[in-house]
């Protein structure tokens, strides 16, 4: 029995949009995050306070969020992705309410990436989840590089539990475990999986991230529903990759996502002529064509078998 | 539990050069195919004895199925496409061994893609099948649009089940069960292979092809291999779609179904780079750039985190 619903969680404008050379502007981003809302999302990854000089794309954080929190909608939940207390700082004072920090289960893609080891970054999350916990906001973990890294190759599937307990202990909300480099197969689902339950993290807790590069990501979506998970990771109109991982190319589309959930009756409360308006915003702001296969061929109508693309 | 081993059922030479519009020379036919055998393919649906005028690309089907009777290799098998008594009588003539026959679950998609209602091709192949029995051929049939109609929508089961019992009753080895638009969902392969097991088709009869035309192919692959079933077709390169069905494009590209089942370890007999390697020659032939995920990214070496191309 697969779920009855799961939640979608987009991260396009802040991983989808981060790996992208275009500069998009703040004015861009706030349409293209209505765009999103509009379509029914829920959960949108909004930006990082990361330093804007490692990612001169989200330099623009504090405004964009300002603009996201004056619309106080309760529906709406905008994480951001925090590296230490000095984005936490900055991320307070711009009005979030939920965060996500970002660590790997790759000692080398972790040190690659953001200069520390694994053991490392979770001391440095302490304090920021820590502040977060006794602010009543949402909290969110990635465990990136849990399908294998570009640096090492094979990952343990131990290493991928004793991070997300580590990080489980420091008090989150979710675990997110990220397929980055877009290496994993089914089998590798079912395994890490049974492992986290098995380790006492509530299936309800855990998220997964698929990237398309090989063309695996809804087989992995199908054996993730199949496990019980229901939240997946989505970056409308597939932006984004990683330029730390070499051969990273393609999150998995949000439109492809919805298209798959639409087909096996599961509720998501996101209309996919909405996400492929949005798509086509957003790559239209990127100034390059839209790749996503749903958004290309277009939802498809059965009462009359003709394709559903949004009018132009 | 996933089968140990499956087969794959190659189709690009017919399937997915047919539907090219750059015309392929009969030596860059024979090579091709030569690369595809060199990959491990053990089953590669060759060509088709259709009117030449209808599909000029493959209208040197005699000359190029001399050339591959020539090899007299009995670990190969090189079915051909016939359409009627007349295909049959040319492929009979050029050495063939090993047929296909092409029908649908849909009337008015038959009816379009070759003149015929569903019955009235069940009527013409039936001589066809009983004079390929007679010799000893090998013997496979298409149930196209069994997933959805481009022209009338939802296809119902029992309408796929019914013409697959026909097509069993008329003597074949394999009944192939086409997702010809690519609008098809996991869900939809367990009800389909439920009913036609049910129906008394032996499960190991059964195959499956599917479209990657909506980034489903390898989950519903996936669906299909817990159903137990062993062969799955594809394309190298992804090459091939469906003139007569709007918004058809992409089968499934030979080299994204091969990183899958390498990945769930499960045996098939053929080489990744080898499936690369006659992808990128597929490509240049036609002129245009590979698309395939894999033919792109490449495998992945999980020793060093590698991505895996052959040189080129």
């Amino acid at each position: 029995m697969l779920p009855e619903q799961v939640r979608i969680y987009e991260v396009g404008p802040r991983d989808g949009l981060q790996n992208e050379a275009t500069p998009i502007s703040t004015t861009d981003k706030v349409a293209f995050i209505g765009l999103l809302r509009a379509a029914g999302l829920r959960d949108i990854e909004a930006t990082s306070f990361v330093s804007p000089k490692q990612i001169p794309q989200l330099a623009d954080a504090d405004e964009l969020m300002r603009h996201l929190t004056a619309e106080r909608d309760p529906q709406m939940r905008y994480p951001v992705l925090v590296p230490n207390e000095r984005g936490l700082h900055r991320a307070i004072a711009a009005g979030a309410t939920a965060l996500a920090v970002f660590t790997a289960a790759s000692d080398e893609f972790t040190k690659r990436n953001i200069g520390m080891t694994t053991d490392e970054s979770l001391a440095a999350f302490a304090p920021v989840l820590r502040r977060a916990t006794e602010m009543g906001w949402w909290r969110r973990a990635y465990v990136s590089t849990a399908f294998g890294c570009p640096f090492t190759g094979h990952v343990d599937v131990a290493k991928v539990v004793d991070v997300a307990l580590r990080l489980d202990d420091l008090g989150v909300d979710e675990i997110c475990i990220g397929d980055t480099i877009g290496v994993g197969v089914p089998s590798q689902v079912h395994d890490i999986t049974a492992n986290l339950v098995g380790a006492g993290i509530p299936i309800t807790n855990i998220a997964y991230h698929f990237h398309d590069t090989r063309g695996t990501a809804l087989a992995n979506v199908l054996a993730g529903l199949e496990d019980g998970i229901t939240c997946f990771d989505a970056s409308t109109g597939g932006t984004g990759g990683c330029p730390y991982a070499p051969g990273a190319a393609g999150n998995l589309a949000t439109e492809d996502l919805v298209y798959l959930l639409d087909g096996l009756g599961i509720a998501h409360g996101v209309d996919l002529a909405g996400v492929i308006k949005a798509a086509r915003f957003a790559a239209a702001a990127l100034n390059k064509p839209l790749t996503s296969k749903v958004g290309q061929a277009g939802g498809w109508d059965s009462a009359t078998g003709a394709r559903l693309l949004p009018q132009a």
